[in-house]
């Protein structure tokens, strides 16, 4: 069917926009387990819990002397505390033992005075000039995530802190959804592939390797249809088998009202397909259609460059991200 | 050497990025060719020039009916002009040919009047119902980029619609700077890698993951050195052998003042090396420190997570960048 007149009217964005998303039900994606290494801008699937504490025990946060807090509290540079330097693992009153960051504080410790507010006086003997307070730069055992805690929330997608706080719980793989998969489609006679000659009235293909670039920029997976010509049965094959490959599917050219009602009418030939929107006010990308085959979202974008471009930032951005 | 006091005294931000900047002269990278699919997000090496026209012939930018301008001036909806249908691809006056978006212009016409604006009247005959002026409706040959003219300039990170471009100029390869390189290795006798089962005292080595993916988001490629012990001599022969492959180096851990000066202990021991700065007013990260080694950065991050990351982004961020 050839439609030799224009649009009788165009619908305005936000309608086609609501009418397309509340035909649309999306399927929850099904997740998968990917290795901590690999999960960055994933997004969890679910609450990750902490199965252990974090920091792991009690341990100091600066280089210096482990202290029981009590034994500083009148130090000052003009009256110094004295103290016994200790090498062993437990601290008894009026004794100090040297740590550094990250090390567990030794047993009877409750504080850590940092190296440069105390004076080494001998081999056994140690100045304190400050006072400290209880668990004063100490990192406490659990301070950041207490095991049974909610360590990262599901529906996050993972930064590289993320990924950092749950390697440091000894997480190795992540409970993520899958990304989404966009089948890409362009349609058009005139379209060859990049690195064939463009012979006389041909021109090259490229809407594919934009929008799978945008689809990666969101994080989906692009599946690529290919080129096929205008013929309406090879368009409505393609379409179909995408459907059934992809969650989304997005078709470029063949959406004007000239020959190129070809995708439009290609999916009203699929049984299982609606057509939301045909035509909509927006300029350029005003041809683009809107369907939905079995649930899935259809994008019918222009073969225009600039106007697929816009097509899929109105209609298919929203839906992917 | 272990010093037993703190930084005498701490270097201003500012004052250490000038110093830091000053003193690292960055080599020009080298240029990489890449498939035009896999360029994105690379930056050019040089002026990419156009070797064709885009688009490559007078086309139109509708469907409708190509014409003689002239022939359409005084049409109206009231007064509409009737134009001869050839299936000719040249126009004589008083002439009209169907055309599609995107096809050639047939010889001899100007203008394409948008299907919406006439009525076909039989077989033979079309009603002109508006007036179009002369190249209305036509994307003009070379109008996007003219053959000999710069396409994408040198320097520019390549987004999705560059590809489209350059693609649509039938360009399958681009020279692109290679990514920098960065070498990271984490340092400390407390680090076990993850996988392995946490026994007392130690922890898991997450900054190596963390760095990691700070650097591909500045589409850095990351080189991993490991971690090795608190042993300077193995510290300083990782670095060596990191900037010998690497653009840039960074360490984490052993950069405060206690057993902790061992990073910038080994740089001191290695010949090439100069330390700019080390202990810099920021908190925390303030034991960071920054040298260079023959011309390249090396940027020695604190073992402490959150100290880890504000300092990439202070130090190595606008450095990669």
């Amino acid at each position: 069917m050839v439609r030799l007149k224009g649009f009788k009217e165009l619908i305005p964005i936000e309608k086609a926009l609501k009418l397309f998303f509340d035909a649309v039900k999306p399927h929850k994606l099904e997740s998968e387990l990917v290795p901590v290494q690999e999960a960055y801008r994933r997004v969890t699937a679910k609450d990750i819990i902490a199965s252990r504490d974090l920091p792991p025990f009690d341990r100091s946060a600066v280089d210096g002397y482990a202290v029981k807090a009590e034994d500083t509290f009148e130090a000052s540079p003009f009256q110094p505390k004295t103290l016994k330097i200790t090498e062993r693992n437990e601290i008894g009153k009026g004794e100090a033992k040297l740590i550094w960051t990250g090390n567990p504080l030794p047993k009877g410790s409750n504080a850590v005075v940092m190296i440069e507010h105390t004076k080494r006086l001998n081999e056994n003997k140690i100045a304190i000039l400050k006072p400290v307070a209880k668990w004063q730069n100490v990192s406490m055992r659990g301070e950041d995530v207490k095991a049974g805690e909610v360590a990262v929330k599901a529906g996050v997608r993972l930064k590289p802190w993320h990924l950092g706080l749950l390697a440091a719980l000894g997480i190795e793989q992540i409970e993520v959804t899958r990304k989404p998969k966009v089948a890409i489609l362009a349609t058009g006679d005139e379209l060859i592939e990049l690195g064939h000659k463009p012979t006389e009235n041909k021109v090259i293909e490229t809407n594919r390797l934009v929008i799978s670039w945008l689809c990666r920029e969101l994080d989906a997976e692009p599946i690529d249809l290919g080129i096929v010509g205008d013929n309406e049965t090879t368009i409505r094959e393609k379409i179909l088998g995408g459907s059934r490959e992809a969650d989304v599917i997005i078709t470029t050219g063949g959406t004007s009202v000239g020959k190129a009602d070809l995708v439009p009418s290609a999916l009203q030939n699929i049984n299982e397909s609606t057509i939301i929107a045909h035509g909509i006010a927006i300029r350029p990308a005003m041809p683009t259609a809107l369907a939905v085959i079995s649930n899935k979202p259809v994008i019918v974008l222009s073969g225009n460059p600039v106007a697929a471009i816009i097509g899929f930032e109105v209609f298919a951005r929203p839906l992917i991200l």
